[in-house]
């Protein structure tokens, strides 16, 4: 007996390029009639911090694959260039942005839960937090949510 | 009652370090009968391109555990020289190339599958990735593949 | 018919915060009543190493999270400085250090397990590891271990 498919998606780091995988599986699994929801922790949290929200940068020097040499995307401001050239590509492609990724998943009725642990660790109140994030849970809870998921870690 | 096992891996990034854990755990499965399949995407894209494959770094700024100062990690050449020791010590222990480990995976039964986003946004097409890829499909194919499988993000 | 929950962690990395995600999540997951075990293989090795576990460092150039430059991040002593810093944050939330987080799992009854082929590649012995390793083990175990597991990889 198959009961409803879902999947749990944890979202721990947060480059441009680490955080829309997630985001993306989760929208995709809402289109399919999947429950989504995702769990938000330790640098994760800059997703749906608000302040934070809109300035995510593109992980270059932990990226082999950019082509650049490490101590070019070392140099100050190359990732922020990175950054905007591939919000410039995800434009082209009508892809949303961050934010409005996040808008779109909550209009989906996937849930995006912030980690207690870690709003701890970085100080951070739910005012911090975009109106979208459901609430505040702990690993247990976790656990609780995601019993009979598919667990994607981001 | 069960079904057949299966594992559904996601290789979304490109370091050397960071692909093959996806492959082995690939392999791995098919040599345990259990069925499998890879969905390459963003930088993961990079590990089934014909110009890339052959070229993949190993990631050594964002390695913590490299024992090198990241400055050291950063500096021009020297992640090509961590890429060839890596490749050197896989050689020793008589593990294939990624390119090999493609075909071998190829004659294993695991299958390999583009995501069709991440093409567009690095602009390929089918005639640029490695001829073992199966098909260019969508986020929402993944998961009608992926139903009832134990999911990898790597 | 549910079985008894399980939940099998892949711990590839080893910044310290690639590694503490895997180790809080196995405990939660004990604290649930799940079975869990870890899996430590490629650079996770080094969080179950005599010689490393009380030395890993913070992911900084990694991480497009942290707010600084990479230049800055790069700069040698810094992940140190870091790693110093989230080490001082945890001990505020009273947070374990990752040693006493192995006792803490060993002790809740999660199992830690060592990859054969990362021992291999890094040339250890299991001598070189701590005391709660309790069996080094092929990817092929990990499956056999896995079966029904939710799989984590981080």
């Amino acid at each position: 007996m198959t009961t409803e498919r879902k999947v749990a998606i944890i979202c721990s780091k947060a480059g441009l390029d680490e955080v829309y995988p997630g985001l993306i599986l989760a929208n995709a699994a809402r289109q399919s009639g999947i429950e989504a929801f995702i769990f938000f922790t330790f640098w994760g949290l800059d997703a749906i911090t608000e302040k934070k929200v809109d300035h995510l940068h593109v992980n270059l020097a932990g990226n082999a694959a950019s082509g650049m040499p490490t101590i070019v995307g070392g140099l100050p401001g190359m990732e922020a260039l990175a950054a905007h050239m591939m919000k410039k590509q995800m434009a082209e492609l009508e892809l949303p942005t961050v934010r409005e990724m996040m808008q779109i998943l909550d209009e989906a009725g996937a849930t995006l839960y912030a980690c207690e642990l870690a709003m701890k660790m970085f100080k951070r109140t739910q005012e911090d937090l975009i109106p979208q994030v459901k609430e505040v849970i702990t690993a247990g809870d976790f656990y609780d949510l995601a019993d009979g998921a598919q667990i994607i870690f981001t």
